[in-house]
């Protein structure tokens, strides 16, 4: 689409498939524990955010992680495939409901998508480690879509609160 | 399509894609508490339901929730946002699986999809608060698909007696 | 596809919504307990298996449930469906991030897709009974898709012992 382009009903029905096609790559490399290979669907000056339905109601701007361009999500990414798993767990996401906003001049383009994650620990049964949805600004960059934004918005209000991986 | 053509498998696609959006649609506004604009999903005559698979297989009219028309619908909205809600809760759909039976001579849409419903209490886990299916009828009005039929039915046999809010 | 051809991008969007309707079709069947028709979802020499994580992961041929063969798949389904159900129960599968890899030059389709099993005991909560991913190769039989190999591959490491239905 060209730069400027108000995005017509078939543009944002096409971005909704490349946008779910995203988000299952996005959710297999972190299902698999792939967690080195998470930076790569963020742009540079990318801001990704974990925060709780109540702050992001109330706009506030804390949450429970924050993390602000690549060196912030290498730098996570990087703790935590260093960190011995505190205790082994699966996780699977399963990603549905996405929805394309708009597309804006600069070509950045608004969606969201829920979330519901499901935790698997060593002998015990699978449960629901939160439910969400997720508020993203993607843009096109080297031929594919990336992140510039990501804010897991999470329902859950008691999480685990050893949750240190990306969600 | 014109009225009477038989539709074939690129339109039954096409259709899922536009049913699949309206139910995205349709979820947000109920997870975000937009109960009063929660009708226009709906035509005039629409009927919308809420029952047990047990009652559906059964063919049983009864269900727990039952609505003939855009007044009951509106007065059901009505009542929910002037309620004070009894405790506050999060709810989150995710809608999948979602299948295009048939349109008949009449435009008629046929389809079905299911729903997970997850519900967060405050201080609380999240919980399923039911599973189930849409049964649906859909028609074109004003350009844009709307509900002549809703059945929810849902597998889940004991949910929360206090459940007064739309599925 | 002629043989031999390279899938392109579009093709692989365009097979992914089949299997997306696909699997669909065979979570439907499934769900209405309609047992006797799951053989028809696979090729005649066929494998169908359920297994864990970590045994998929170490590569280990063993699992829950292991079939070769359309005699198996209806040896299975014919048990099952002449077994007196030891709880009545009803089950739903939501299936979502569906992802095709490739298409190789005998026309063999290389799939994969998340599940979450939802099961509904009489007068119990619905509860996860697992969740997992497809791993799938689909061909083209008969104008249809048809499942040549389908491991279901459970994150949950415990579940329902009494597990002897189809995944």
């Amino acid at each position: 689409m060209p730069e400027g382009a108000r995005a017509g009903a078939a543009d944002l029905r096409t971005l909704r498939w490349e946008i779910e096609e995203f988000n299952t790559e996005y959710a297999a490399v972190l299902d698999a524990g792939r967690v080195a290979d998470w930076p790569d669907f963020f742009t540079e000056d990318a801001i990704y955010r974990i925060t709780g339905r109540e702050n992001w109601d109330a706009k506030l701007p804390v949450g429970l992680i924050y993390c602000e361009g690549m060196g912030m999500l290498r730098d996570r990414a990087l703790a935590i495939s260093k960190t011995t798993m505190f205790a082994p767990r699966y996780l699977l996401h399963q990603i549905g409901n996405t929805r394309v906003h708009s597309v804006d001049a600069a070509g950045i383009v608004a969606a969201e998508a829920n979330y519901a994650l499901f935790e698997t620990l060593v002998d015990e049964r699978t449960t629901l480690q939160q439910v969400g949805r997720y508020h993203d600004r993607f843009v096109r960059a080297g031929g594919r879509l990336r992140l510039k934004e990501r804010h897991c918005v999470y329902d859950s209000v008691i999480i685990d609160t050893a949750l240190i991986y990306p969600v």
